[in-house]
């Protein structure tokens, strides 16, 4: 109760399986009293190309762009796009962050993975050694929801597709434990366009389930065991 | 001689490393009688988000709106927009597709891994229980080649940043090889930033240098031990 919580959302349909996942997620917290806000990626036609127009005025070096740099001195300077600036005050406020999407080609869509790109720039995520558990978003909390393609089956580590964990390991760890976010163990909905519609209401009521009890979850040991034991 | 190269480039700065990383590949494999053509993303402005606008005229089931079933659909129609039929047009053609981008968090860019969402849809590079081995891509090769931010140190097995091969397992695997592509060892040049002008130098021959007997090269053994033992 009094938790604010953003949910960085990314899929295209309402009426999909991610945003029956998303709006469980709003009713629920809400009504544990948390403030919820959502970034709803496609609907805000969110930018996820890291070009030159994230820099209001001046480049700090126009003979030769090079984004890290220009980001990182924009920032320091209140000089981010708009658009930017809005999202980071959004994380800022959060204590619990939430991705909300359809795993594509083994990751996540690419414009969730703008907003990564765009949103977490040095200076505000991270900073020369202020890195992993000493990253600048420390005391905050991550959790990956997403549904995938492939079975369970597929996702082990004899299956075809690997284990599911070898594509968490450059979200979880090479992001938000790269921030000095902590993780809480992912949700993840197996294949939901492949079972019956008794099963995806299983799979909603667990999620929703899940939610009840989040605040006293312990985040995951994101160390490379977790992940390649 | 005789080959065809599809270079697909993520960078905004063609003074970058990247840049010049680029500029040397079209050089040689154009010296050797190979034919190149290279998409780079920024400047093309190649649209990441995968939506509705995608799809040509109507749509399969306009109610509730399926990305991947609508560019399936799309696809069998030869209902797909322009820029993704002239990019599968290049992919077509191409034997050998090279990858040239910054690592950004522990992946491609949004912008390349926009392309990689857009452009291999099913029909095109997949399709029911054609994947993998049996991928619709068959007989076409692949080569990753990136810059990194961290060391070579940073990304070992026990360096903070993990192996470096745990990050290609889903671009490799998840993405190549999941649709027939034989995939090259790749090709990484770690933090150019934070090297000698000298060591620059020395990298950008070691490329140059490596192209020169590519299609002498083997693809690696794309299994879970190449990534993970």
């Amino acid at each position: 109760p009094g938790k604010k919580v953003l949910i960085v959302y990314a899929h295209q349909e309402p009426k999909s399986f991610n945003g029956s996942l998303l709006k469980i997620a709003v009713e629920e917290l809400t009504k544990q009293g948390c403030s919820v806000t959502v970034s709803d990626l496609y609907t805000m036609q969110f930018e996820p190309r890291a070009t030159r127009n994230d820099i209001v005025g001046h480049l700090h070096n126009p003979e030769a762009f090079n984004y890290g740099v220009e980001t990182w001195e924009a920032y320091k300077r209140g000089g981010l796009s708009k658009d930017l600036v809005e999202e980071q005050k959004k994380v800022q406020e959060a204590d619990l962050l939430i991705f909300q999407f359809p795993l594509f080609w083994f990751n996540m869509p690419a414009i969730l993975k703008g907003w990564m790109d765009r949103v977490l720039v040095q200076g505000f995520a991270y900073d020369l050694s202020k890195v992993y558990d000493g990253g600048l978003l420390q005391g905050k909390l991550s959790l990956f929801s997403f549904t995938t393609g492939a079975s369970q089956e597929m996702y082990s580590k004899e299956g075809i597709s690997g284990d599911i964990r070898y594509v968490l390991w450059p979200m979880q760890h090479g992001i938000m434990h790269f921030c000095g976010v902590k993780v809480l163990e992912p949700h993840i909905c197996y294949a939901p366009e492949n079972v019956s519609e008794e099963k995806r209401k299983e799979m909603l009521a667990a999620w929703s389930q899940r939610l009840k009890t989040l605040w006293k979850e312990e985040p995951i040991d994101c160390s490379p065991e977790w992940y390649f034991k």
